[in-house]
């Protein structure tokens, strides 16, 4: 499990978990594979450290109970095939794998192992809970989305070679943050003080246009969107290093579950949970009490949809917002005027605008929790 | 229109229709604004050049006529604001554009110019028509999406600041293409003798960590799915550099349709179409017929869909498709078969031979029109 594992290396801990079957098989016991079990009711939210985490549940494959036989063989074919990667050092997706797997059965042989990517995907997530290693470390890539820009540097190892990026030399594009931030990767030079986190990429150019992280000395980082493993992941890091988190999203359903994610981590990803979750993030706006503020915004909300309605009222049940008074009043606000406000609408006076209103939200740190 | 204004500055450009429009209202003449229609009617396909583009039909909208004068004073404001935003050399996006415009009305004002998005989009296109100029010159940025990596360095103007990027020292990231490649940016020392665009950000990520780009000496790109409208200007321009263009995408319905809209744009970019378009592109696979050559994909095919087999169809009516024997001889075994074939289907047998098919289909000259 986790805790036993997170100083071996992938090789080892696959290997180890070979043995253990070696070693089943030899003393005549039936090999099996303990995981935690990755369902509903064993997703439980850490109120402590404020983050979604696995309960401690255990499933169990074992290669002599018939109802278990075939997951334990993928799991343990799967693993096989981690190995080879890890070992070639080679990188693919769980759709290579998946073609891999397919492919490594004989000729002779009719039935595939695995029919559709489909019956593959949750074992690969067996394989991280029991291994107590991210896929990444497996050295399988999840997709990949969001840009930084900000006074620091990386170095990643390609090739033979160890390459130097400098974040605050990537002009209009940005430096496109990876699947795996963790292996042959080091982020060195840190020189920001915060980390603002931009929803949209539209906004993001916005901000970098202005020179925004270099004025602020800030890293300016947008997931476009829904926050990546390997983002969300990246923000962690940032965090552990000292940085302070914002999030700039829109005030509306989407937004918020950005937000959210970000900060609590998600239940899909709940199996590793502390590693991508960030609860010292703090939400910059927009708000809706921007607008008692900012006279002119009133002039830009656009119409709340059901969606947006029925999540805020979703979001008062969660014992965690609850507990906060500025969020039940953002809610509450929207349920009963049933507007929401764009980060774009920022840009309606000028569209510098918006770096200005980030500067002052933080200095007069105007933020919830 | 679009002949006359293509060595105009943006600024100068939406000038002249400022001045035009003063000279007809002081000359006592309804002013007014002519644009090329946008209608399917007006799409064509340009067999010479192989590529979609505008015909010569135009509209008018006049002040004078009250079917036409709200969509005047509509395309007039949005001129207003782009003239505004080339001045202050900042660039928004047509949602910033949009929240500019609503915020512009006084406070005594009751209506909005626009209320929706949706009515200043089209807008935007008659502009960028009328003016012969692209959204980008009038510092509206368009989505952005796409990676590079390869021999070649990118000049860009950030700031005052012109910053040099090493597409070569991009590690496992890679260059992220902007939404504008033709403004304060240039391509320099473009050493790589071939471009090769790649479906999949999995298989560029896949061919970027065997070095593929270096040992090859070519560009490779992945536009992430349907390329965006920086990726396809992007790729026009390399070729216009001189460099061969090879597409590598599914053997199915949507890859085809990325590469044709590679090569021959597409109807909602018609009206910018021979700035987009690479007729010049060839379709390196996966074919159909790979499965005759490559005889371990016959077990990693999987079944088309209906979409697929509908595609499939349709294009065996195209003009352009008929022609090509190659073609209709992989669209009707698809049909037939009722079964595509992935990119990622190529690591079966080793990660590595992704690299190895591309290298042999351009050497042997496999690909098709």
């Amino acid at each position: 499990m986790a805790e036993k594992s997170e100083k071996a290396k992938p090789k080892d801990r696959i290997e180890e978990l070979g043995e253990e079957i070696v070693r089943d098989v030899k003393g005549g016991r039936s090999p099996r594979f303990v995981t935690l079990a990755r369902t509903r009711s064993n997703i439980v939210f850490d109120q402590k450290e404020g983050y979604l985490k696995l309960g401690k549940s255990k499933e169990e494959r074992s290669f002599l109970n018939v109802a278990q036989s075939k997951r334990f063989m993928q799991t343990i074919a799967i693993a096989a095939k981690c190995h080879k990667f890890v070992t070639e050092n080679l990188h693919t997706t769980i759709r290579g794998l998946f073609y891999q797997l397919k492919y490594s059965l004989g000729e002779d042989i009719d039935e595939n192992i695995f029919n559709e990517q489909a019956e593959s995907n949750p074992l690969i997530e067996d394989l991280e809970v029991g291994l107590g290693l991210s896929r990444e470390a497996l050295n399988l890539n999840a997709n990949r989305k969001g840009v930084l820009a900000g006074n620091m540097k990386i170095k990643d190892k390609f090739g033979d070679e160890m390459i130097q990026i400098d974040c605050s030399k990537q002009g209009r594009s940005g430096w496109a943050i990876p699947s795996d931030v963790d292996n042959d990767i080091e982020f060195v030079d840190i020189k920001a003080k915060y980390v603002i986190v931009v929803e949209k990429d539209a906004l993001w150019q916005r901000l970098n246009e202005d020179g925004f992280w270099k004025k602020e000395n800030c890293i300016l980082i947008t997931p476009q969107g829904q926050a990546a493993r390997g983002t969300r992941r990246l923000i962690r890091k940032l965090a552990d290093a000292g940085l302070p988190v914002y999030v700039f999203t829109d005030s509306d359903a989407w937004g918020w579950y950005i937000y959210w994610t970000i900060k609590t981590g998600s239940i899909n990803l709940a199996y590793i949970g502390k590693d991508v979750a960030t609860p010292e993030a703090r939400f910059l706006g927009v708000t809706m009490s921007d607008l008692d503020k900012y006279q002119f915004l009133n002039k830009l909300t656009i119409n709340a949809n059901e969606i947006d309605i029925k999540r805020a009222q979703e979001m008062l049940n969660y014992e965690w917002i609850k507990k906060s008074k500025e969020w039940v009043t953002e809610l509450e606000r929207m349920i009963k005027s049933k507007k929401k406000l764009e980060q774009d609408a920022l840009q309606g006076p000028r569209l510098t605008f918006v770096g200005e209103y980030i500067t002052e939200k933080i200095r007069n740190k105007q933020y919830l929790p």
